[in-house]
């Protein structure tokens, strides 16, 4: 089953990252934007057949090593 | 609107940090793991209220600047 994460920013941690590619593309004439925040994004394929299961065992690796919970927050989008 | 994008390699191209992540998750023992894929993902505030000519604006950015075609995939995910 593939379980598919996002990983984000807490809304209140600056994103100097997000902020660079903002003014690139203003650079590049894209100049409607108010802000641009970058995650990152897993796929991970694990061998489990029940959603639940699977989302549990996902939801620990986030936990304990995928996302930093001081400053980003988790979220499983999707499991197939 | 806030325009969600999730960019990943594509399939045939190989995921050096995925293995690596795929591993250190192993050593922690979760073993029943078949990969692991990452990939980056962008929430674009826009100025813009129509969806689609704020998803046709973003697609533009992803092919412009955000995306490496030739060895990535974008996807929008989500407008609202």
């Amino acid at each position: 089953m593939k379980v598919s994460i996002i990983i984000t920013l807490k809304k209140d941690v600056l994103d100097p990252q997000g902020k660079v590619i903002h003014q690139a593309l203003e650079g590049m004439g894209f100049n409607n934007i108010s802000e641009v925040r970058q995650g990152k994004y897993f796929e991970i394929d694990i061998k489990e057949t029940e959603t639940k299961r699977a989302k549990d065992k996902v939801e620990e690796m986030c936990k304990k090593l995928l996302a930093n919970l001081v400053i980003e927050n988790y979220e499983i989008i999707d499991a197939q």
